[in-house]
């Protein structure tokens, strides 16, 4: 039976967290005289206020790291720590895409009996630029960059392609993303945890609730879509 | 005869460019012992340096305020600058979108005749927002937040609507943007310029070529639609 499949990018079929995770070990180092948890805990509260001027991505993250700094410096950072901060989200920006393991050989795989979608939220700019280097684009009949995964925007992407929800399959490593959106709107979804998650994103998974199925990595997902029940 | 029109949405549909001078000017000011004219030199060729890494939109251009403050001081910029600065970002980015003159009027009358399209670029998250908040949503059959409008662009946004560029008409403030792609493809553009240009986007308009048509506002628009030849 052919599904169509969404595919969640960051995190999902390439590494993202880590490149903040890597960028957030950087900050802490540089205002050592910090207590990390706290400058953690500022950090998010910062990054969860500017949501609704910046949306996700790379930029707002580092503008939020650069307000953050001057905050818990009472405004006493120097400015070659600020360009240090700037030059940490070019390099982000410009990271090699990495994708997980398994994940090339499965989108080739599943695109030759299912239609792949890649719906993925973020900088358009940045999110445009990543897929193109990962190689995966030639498997995907489409490609959604989005600013808020909501039940809303799942219903207008899958009306812009034509899909009934009962015939969608998500996949992605968020809960609150991936999942819980799309059983939202009766469709079914694939869950498969990364190692890290931002802790804004971090819920819990519905492990009672149908349509709902967890793996550990992207190697499970073939069987996973070839046992799928028809709702 | 029925055309799909596109409007661009900055400094087309409403004011944008005016935003990004007010908060040039109280950059200026802050930078007072820095020749103005120095100044802006410095902010556009670190503006189109950063295009690689940030894209158009308002946080890439905060970052490369921040960028441009801290090399024009060599780094002796005060972080409560830099605050100053993140501010003005934001002030930019909840800023009341500001309609330009005959746009409702004119946009909710070609309507009832004409299917509309909105192709714009910048800040996915921003300029989402800045649609919803302008009101014009409902006279659009598609919204379409693009990176870059160049003819791949526009060619990939008329297939998915099904639209041929000898049925296609653009309308915009930006020859670079919303004119010379558009008639590359064949299709028509109606430039309306905007009192004030990002100096990146200035280029020559191309007065003799077919397809091309200036107009002075938004209420000379029907009229030069109702009377465009059939190409």
């Amino acid at each position: 039976m052919t599904w169509t499949i969404g595919f969640d990018g960051d995190d999902t079929l390439w590494h993202n967290e880590t490149l903040f995770s890597v960028t957030q070990d950087r900050f802490r180092a540089m205002l050592s005289h910090v207590d990390p948890t706290e400058l953690d805990r500022r950090l998010l509260d910062t990054e969860r206020r500017n949501l609704n001027f910046f949306g996700y991505g790379i930029k707002g993250f580092i503008l939020s790291l650069i307000e953050t700094a001057i905050e818990v410096t009472d405004g006493r950072i120097e400015a070659r720590d600020i360009q240090t901060i700037l030059d940490a989200g070019k390099t982000m920006l410009t990271h090699p895409v990495d994708l997980l393991e398994g994940v090339a050989e499965t989108v080739e795989r599943l695109s030759d009996h299912h239609r792949l979608l890649l719906i993925t939220k973020g900088d358009l700019f940045d999110q445009e630029s990543k897929i193109a280097r990962s190689g995966l684009s030639p498997h995907f009949a489409g490609v959604e960059i989005v600013s808020e995964k909501d039940p809303d925007t799942y219903r207008r992407v899958l009306a812009r392609h034509g899909v009934r929800p009962e015939r969608f399959v998500m996949v992605g490593n968020s809960v609150r993303s991936d999942v819980l959106p799309v059983l939202a709107l009766g469709g079914q979804a694939v869950h498969i945890p990364y190692h890290l998650t931002w802790a804004h994103e971090a819920v819990e998974p519905p492990v009672e609730q149908a349509g709902y199925v967890r793996i550990e990595s992207m190697a499970a997902l073939a069987p996973v879509i070839a046992g799928l029940p028809k709702r």
